[in-house]
């Protein structure tokens, strides 16, 4: 709760209901009461304020992108962010990663009976400030309640729709051969901030999540026209699934340059205390973009303009050889065969 | 689990892992082996098979609905459905309550660690079977796991993208003074055999919910040019929760007539036995039209061609008082306002 003071003040008086009760979720008094005096003011834009069964959109292009992402991060708040950042990040992410731009966002809350109403207050804000930063809309929403002891405080789901205003095809499928690879930043932040947040650790430098919207950096990539054959965030399994995971849909081989992938000197000595490994930890502010060579220089100097990508770096390439694996060319020279773990070294991260 | 042998065999061999383990959610080996083994078999279309972060769609126009809804419903597995159909048909449903034609949904997952894999097949398979009759694709998800005791089995987010092939403007705000008001169907199945299901109970009939698309009803409506002002479907809250809203946001007084209002005997017995009014329970398949008069007769006509709308009737008006108020006439001739319930009588309803 460090950020204890920026959030104003919660306006259903705590002497009513100071905590989430199940009538909050029974379509009553009280459910009108959470959506008139939370979600409605913290979201506030016309297309809400229909109080329709849905939000009715008239959009300037028929190509769009839709995605979805459930957060069930433990604890709520942590350094650079809350549950309620994650949300509307996340997704943003997410639609920014298919060369969208997000435009709409809808938020799904399951609250646990007992939540106290101004977390929710809280949380709320932090969803209307991302959203504001990522320039979307919350155009609709629902909320359930489910007993104590079968939630933990608030789940968010939060779906998206974006708009792909160009005629380029970015997908897993669509990586060639000779593609650079580049990596937006250093990797970790957000695993390494939510673990230390959640068992009370303290590292000697603050680590604070990368959790930031990424939708400027890629809409101007775009808007250069650099070729780009597909693009990722780093989220659950770190930048080793999502490596692993595009070279067996493409079915080409990865060739990675451990060198060049930055990690902070902060992050790096909490991965050796705690036994991960920074290419396996969560990320919400990280991408990787498959550029085709001749756009690799430009993409670059495009790419550190931006305050959180000015560590980008072309951290490997596609080989031509058509085998679906990743191989890690490490600081000594040996390649080795990354692979996906079997879970991940740290549930409930976003 | 009165459907036990129509869902075919889950695909992941029990003796590997009969349960959700917090690996599955956690982005690497197993949480593959659930993508590829449960959730691609089960929604296969082509938009999923591309593996992205989000479903890329290329649209026939640009006016949209979108929505959102969470299903919590208790016990997962009732008469007449389960919490798979309800995800898919309770978000149907709100894309046809704006007048759109449903097309797209997502699917978002929140597991409970211990949930059997068999469990999550079966709801995979209803929602698949749920969505073929509606005429969707499930087109983009997500799964997370909680540990255990941080959920109950499974909840389920879906949104959806419906396409508006029309020019009506159809919300509560748009309702007119003389609006014949219809219902489409007998009240209070859904709530009550999932509450006999939760608790137990067996009644002399059996009791099965009406959880069903209602795309095809609405569309015939509009297909005709029947000027509709405003549909609702009644799920939290009923009958009563969806009139009062709809008063209050259009602030005109609607006047319903309670001896028009089909109830049938075995629900009327059950909410007589459980000390329940029939106009506050939860309802999955039936909704609220307000038509302009000159198209009642013509609506009605329609309606009742379809099965689960053969009992529709008009049971009410919008008068020329602007109160923001609903008026119901008892079979007595009393006329009483109708208020919301603080919370619902049900929680975990839907």
């Amino acid at each position: 709760m460090s950020q204890g003071n920026s959030w104003g003040e919660c306006p259903i008086p705590i002497s009513d209901y100071p905590n989430i009760l199940l009538a909050h979720g029974g379509g009553g008094k009280l459910m009108q009461q959470l959506i008139d005096k939370i979600f409605l003011p913290a979201f506030d834009n016309p297309t809400l304020q229909t109080r329709h069964d849905g939000a009715l959109l008239n959009l300037s292009n028929s190509r769009l992108a839709f995605t979805t992402d459930s957060y069930v991060v433990k604890p709520l708040f942590f350094p650079g962010g809350d549950i309620g950042t994650l949300a509307i990040n996340g997704t943003v992410n997410d639609l920014a990663m298919c060369g969208a731009r997000p435009a709409y966002i809808s938020a799904g809350f399951i609250l646990e009976e007992g939540l106290p109403i101004d977390t929710l207050w809280k949380i709320a804000q932090s969803m209307r400030r991302a959203a504001d930063e990522a320039e979307v809309n919350i155009v609709t929403g629902d909320t359930k309640v489910v007993e104590r002891g079968k939630g933990d405080g608030i789940y968010i789901n939060t779906a998206g729709i974006g708009l792909v205003e160009h005629d380029q095809i970015i997908m897993p499928a669509n990586i060639k051969s000779g593609d650079s690879i580049i990596l937006s930043g250093d990797l970790g932040r957000h695993g390494i901030a939510v673990m230390a947040a959640r068992e009370g650790l303290a590292f000697e430098s603050a680590i604070e999540s990368d959790c930031a919207p990424l939708t400027e950096p890629i809409m101007s990539l775009l808007k250069a026209k650099v070729t780009i054959h597909c693009l990722r965030d780093l989220t659950r399994g770190g930048l080793a699934a999502a490596l692993v995971e595009i070279a067996q849909t493409a079915k080409w081989q990865l060739l990675i340059d451990e060198s060049s992938i930055a990690v902070s000197e902060p992050v790096r000595g909490a991965c050796e205390i705690l036994g991960f490994d920074p290419l396996h930890v969560v990320n919400e502010g990280r991408f990787i973009a498959f550029i085709s060579p001749d756009y690799a220089k430009q993409a670059m100097e495009i790419l550190r303009r931006f305050p959180n990508c000015r560590e980008a770096a072309i951290i490997g390439e596609v080989t031509n050889q058509p085998d679906a694996e990743v191989i890690l060319k490490s600081k000594l020279g040996v390649k080795l065969v990354l692979d996906l773990p079997a879970g991940e070294q740290l549930p409930r991260i976003c």
